[in-house]
């Protein structure tokens, strides 16, 4: 199982580290990668020609601002591309978000949440789930640690109001 | 092969429609159903908790305004979720979007453009396309098919211009 | 009376302090509560089937970015729901405004301001002031108290300006 | 049991006769009133000091662009007030929106929808159940019916797709 | 020559101090006040009803959030209402700047930026210039002066380059 | 008396006769012109350098888009100005808005409502009537007939509901 | 001198006939392709790559929605070039604009308003003018034809108020 | 070869040493200007009417809020005028960038980012190099900087999440 993560600029990497976190977390193997659709397009058209080849199974790709990096990736493989919009310093992250995900008819992207990190490695592993029934059971573990955590949260929120 | 289609409203069947044919298109078999999540949210979370035992292996679920469909199917299912903001006669679908693609840590909804029904369809099959390798081979015969008709189009455009 | 006020992540109780502080200064009672659309769905839709049996009158959901909470308890539950948006760190509270506030036909939910956390315990005191005379008073008396600040404030604002 | 239901403008008319329908369907009395918050600001303030005296328990409050007549209204009467934000010929309602629902602390507005009249009524008769116990019944009826019809939607589904 | 300056809350007295300084320095008198649509309606009324009779020729309201002093002192006096929206912990003042400029038929509100209290203070100046001779004078003088403090920066922002 | 009623484009026509039209009703002359920041700057520059010496006592201005036209006269004439910014066929006004309303210190623009074209000419009467007494009485006169429709309204609104 | 007038999407023609008028107007050259960022990214690729070789002087790129081809160009090719954001069918145009305008650093578009196609036109052939004295005179000659026009509009204006 | 860069207040100075920076690493003249289209607008024209006879060849104009300078400038002038759109403390830059780049047929603006202060650099760069063969290599080796520096972040960025 591997997934590439691509990030636009390495300006990006304290979001997308907790993605990497994510899939480790999962034991999915993952390739980090600063490539920029903007920058060095050769090496975005070059790398999601071959990813497939290179076994990578699943594309996250996150950029701010006119974030085009997904939707070229998405262009070239027919691997599930998702995009994570990464808040800028202006426009409060509208403007990579409406960039990610507005993408026109035949090429989608799946779109996580502004600075959505976790969620983009989660929905990564979601995806691989529907091949590796292992990671299924992961998920269910997570969900239901994450409903224990609320769970405990909801009984001492008493104690926190005083 | 089995994807859901869920709608949260009988009056998006329209768009809908256009999602279903692309899972037709590529064969894959599809379930549609009109589900609420704030006028039938019992149905929502049965449907979401049965999906994978059902044969499930993606969800698309389409809804407007303050879309909470697609999330709380994600909430309740460890299936991977598509969700499709649908336009409503307010707010340009800022408000669906904003609905779908925002969601907390934990929980991912992969959201495709506002009434981007075809991406729907397209990103389900790409996600289908990691388990089932016949899938990978029509997504770059959909993809060649499309790009030839850009070229077709790029030929004939200056005649168009006249 | 009771209230029930219900958070969608603990990270919002500082704001929720308010709105509790605010029912305890009517003496009207509160149940607060942790509990999330997304993360805990079975605990929101089992909270919201019972609430009613339980004694609550008026609920008060909270949360923030692709806010569900309130509108899945208003889903359930036939008591009525207020809905407080949180401002989250992206989108200056839009996100949550718009999923809290675009409710479809027939699941109405009684949103206030963005982070309005008073005025979410002051519309829970005014709903149960059609029933319970004591509040009616109660409410006149917040009102003129109000008033008389801001005329104190009138008065003295000459000095302020110097 | 009465509901006020006020509009701005005799232009709101036919949005508002929806919210009048759901209170009459509910058979709660109502008080049709044109009262505008600018045009005519001393019955605006002396409908609101008299409406607990008048026997009304809620007001619904309709009105578009820079929508006052809501908040105006709940600075006079401690009744609850909802606010109906109707979308006007520019800027698709966000104007209406803000203007009624971001309510200085100590004088909320329970906003519905834009042009969400129905739910403005039902809200109303949620607000209404706390005393009288008829509603509830009422309500959860409502709920079931609404129920119901999506679930009929959801059998019909299939046909609609052919 | 009388302007009133109205403040819908305490906390706008930063702001609002800018208006009063341009004020004075075009030596017209101001009468500052703090005056709330929502939490003082009554007096609000009445300081408009009368703010002609009492010598005043121009009022500049300051509001933040749903932003109604402006629009509520319009519906009730004939004279110019300036409207001065302030900027807000959310929403980054859009919310008052629509609440305030957008107002219905009728009723017009001489809207400036979002915090520009200078300019309220000039407009202010400029309207009593219809009236007042001696104001346009002063008028060009501030003009004049601005041009040439631009003019200085112009001759020494290749200094500041360095 | 006399307003200047400038308009950026011929197109704006329709929308700007609404403006003189409220000006003749007042008996207040106007002067109507086509000057287009953009595309005939000087003429722009020169219509207000000479506007005060030419009688103009109040500048109205109407353009859309990037809504240059108010600012420019603004920055050369030390006139009250009003800016009426215009829906164009893209972003629902929002551009045209702020275009007019977000002007600099040092130099206000009177900004109404988009599309407001009654109300730009309802604020230069008001500005007007600082100096000429007469419009305030038929400025009260409007203010009370705008009240009496309204109160028609209010008692025919009945009928109008069956 | 040539100009390459490239489109996302042949749906745009009629918007990019527009550009191409303007251009032969001026009679400066054009190439018109349709080429997809998405839909055919190796076209565009190879297209920016040889576009100086080729003899293209300018680019204006054309699209909508998620807007990546101009960006995708001017990645690729240090010739200048110009963004033409297309409305499409929702977002009212901003997801266009805020995709083409928002460049990152080292990789900018000339971007012009949305739908501002005949701007896009002139854009270039002033660019143009850099180099090739004699279209300076031409835009001199458009320059004084639009003041001719507007000033004949501005002698005409009194007759179309009738 | 010359560029002006022109800001329409010395407050955007720290902005705008970017812009001059880039230029002065392509050896490309400046002459860096304060001029205010609303508090020096004679000057403004002035500079704009006078600029191809000075020797300037591409004109960059940075503002805020109704930043209407690019659009005057272009109004007057024939060169291309490259809009800076600058954050200001409300708005989050999204008024300047309408300002800026919505302008109206005829008159175009090159709008770069929000603070995209080197990208109108090297816009101005690219727009010379049109004319200036020497600029062409410049500009490629620039782009090859670009991509070695995201390339060498693509190899370390292992190190980096560690």
């Amino acid at each position: 199982m591997k997934v590439a993560v691509v990030m636009g600029s390495i300006s990006d990497i304290d979001i997308v580290k907790k993605t990497v976190k994510v899939l480790d977390d999962f034991q999915v193997g993952s390739e980090v990668r600063v490539i920029s659709a903007h920058r060095t397009p050769f090496e975005a058209i070059e790398f999601a020609k071959n990813a497939d080849k290179n076994g990578i199974e699943v594309i996250i790709a996150a950029a701010g601002k006119a974030a085009h990096l997904a939707g070229v990736l998405a262009g070239v493989s027919t691997l599930p591309v998702i995009g994570l919009p990464i808040k800028s310093s202006t426009m409060d992250g509208l403007d990579s978000l409406l960039s990610v995900v507005q993408m026109p008819k035949g090429v989608p992207v799946a779109t996580v949440a502004i600075n959505g990190a976790e969620n983009a490695g989660i929905l990564a592993v979601q995806m691989l789930s529907i091949k590796y029934d292992g990671l299924k059971e992961k998920l269910k573990e997570y969900k239901e640690q994450m409903a224990r955590e609320v769970s405990e949260m909801d009984k001492e929120v008493v104690n926190k109001l005083k």
